[in-house]
């Protein structure tokens, strides 16, 4: 199959993308171009000595756990390593770094065998996730690891103050976290009243910031109602931010 | 428990042994301290502010993940991701960082409590492995990445020429590798007898490397005689090494 005009205008099209939207400037394009490669496509183009991404994703997955690990170490010193663990788990993922793939349009710049594209891969998933990875690779290899820190700080990192990851981490660590960004903050949650009869207690909780109360929550234990009173002051608190 | 004269000056005997042993000298010997002390010890000391190792493991595992990674990716360039990713998990597990604790007498500096130095977590594989990453990531917060690059091509990579990771990687492969870490050479198998009988093949290879054999290997198929004969051309090469 011939490469078409399309096809080798793409990876054109995508160094002048990332140059106008990240101000990245490739040296090596080919690096570029395999990043965004399917086999499928190399295997329709025998001829053109080109390579598909799978060894560059191999490398971009190592360079995104370390740089996110080293990210959250440093900005959540006092979670312990299981947290540590779980959250890491939740942002280095198929499900967030498609999200991403597709946030920073890399879907449109893929090159992909004829049969994979009638088969909907360009929307995978999985393909997403992995176009991420290799081109975190490309980007590592090509620009040096600041490069990589200044992307991630803007495509992924603000996805944890916008509550993307809370589900790894519980409520009320969330909340500190938020809340202890720029400094100390003190929060403490009081128990407002407790109901219910004793099969069907009902606890009501509010939290409280620097002394003002800001949110309330209610559970079937006082934790719950802790943890349902973090959530609401991290809703509020985001909405406002 | 008070902490014993003797356990206070473990950890400067380690910056010691640090400094003569491999020139790394440590800024904040705390991060240090903390990447040899397990819970158990922390927990017998409670009101001496001490940290366990734990959370620092966590970042030192994602820095041998990558560097690791980088090192084979760039070492062997034809490799294909499922080999790399197979040969990357034979290097960054318990068997192996556990060794390489044990041969950096990483052993004799651990802080542990006295049940689990009563039940012989001193030479256990997980806690040695823990501790080795732990080391790793104190080293990267401390030195930066140039300091750990420097300490694992001596104790890390030279394994590679060893052979300790030769199960992740098949024979013909390693060999190729091997030969080639100086250039390009030219490596061929011929067959030199078919014999047994249909049931029973027995096949007879030989390796030549630019164009003087090297060594034999027999099989019941080709491949497998093949694999044979790049293996006894690995020994022999190590061998005279």
């Amino acid at each position: 199959m011939e490469i078409t005009r399309k096809e080798v205008f793409l990876i054109k099209e995508l160094e002048d993308y990332l140059a106008k939207e990240f101000g990245i400037h490739f040296n090596n394009p080919d690096l570029l171009a395999e990043a965004f490669t399917q086999a499928s496509y190399v295997n329709e183009h025998p001829h053109q000595g080109l390579k598909y991404y799978e060894r560059i994703e191999f490398l971009g997955d190592a360079v995104l756990q370390l740089f996110v690990s080293e990210y959250i170490y440093k900005r959540f010193p006092e979670l312990p390593q299981g947290k540590l663990t779980r959250l890491r788990a939740a942002m280095v993922c198929e499900d967030s770094f498609s999200k991403f793939a597709k946030e920073c349009h890399f879907d449109q710049y893929i090159r992909l065998g004829h049969g994979e594209e009638m088969a909907g891969a360009r929307q995978r998933a999985s393909l997403l996730c992995d176009i991420f990875e290799a081109f975190i690779g490309a980007l590592y290899l090509d620009q040096g690891r600041d490069a990589v820190e200044k992307f991630i700080h803007r495509v992924i990192f603000p996805k944890l103050d916008m509550g993307w990851f809370d589900h790894a981490v519980d409520a009320k660590t969330s909340l500190q976290e938020f809340l202890q960004r720029n400094g100390d903050v003190d929060i403490e949650y009081h128990l407002l009243s407790e109901a219910g009869t004793e099969n069907d207690p009902q606890f009501k909780v509010s939290v409280s910031v620097n002394g003002e109360p800001i949110a309330q929550g209610i559970g079937s234990s006082k934790k719950h109602a802790e943890m349902q009173a973090a959530q609401a002051a991290l809703n509020q608190l985001r909405k406002n931010n």
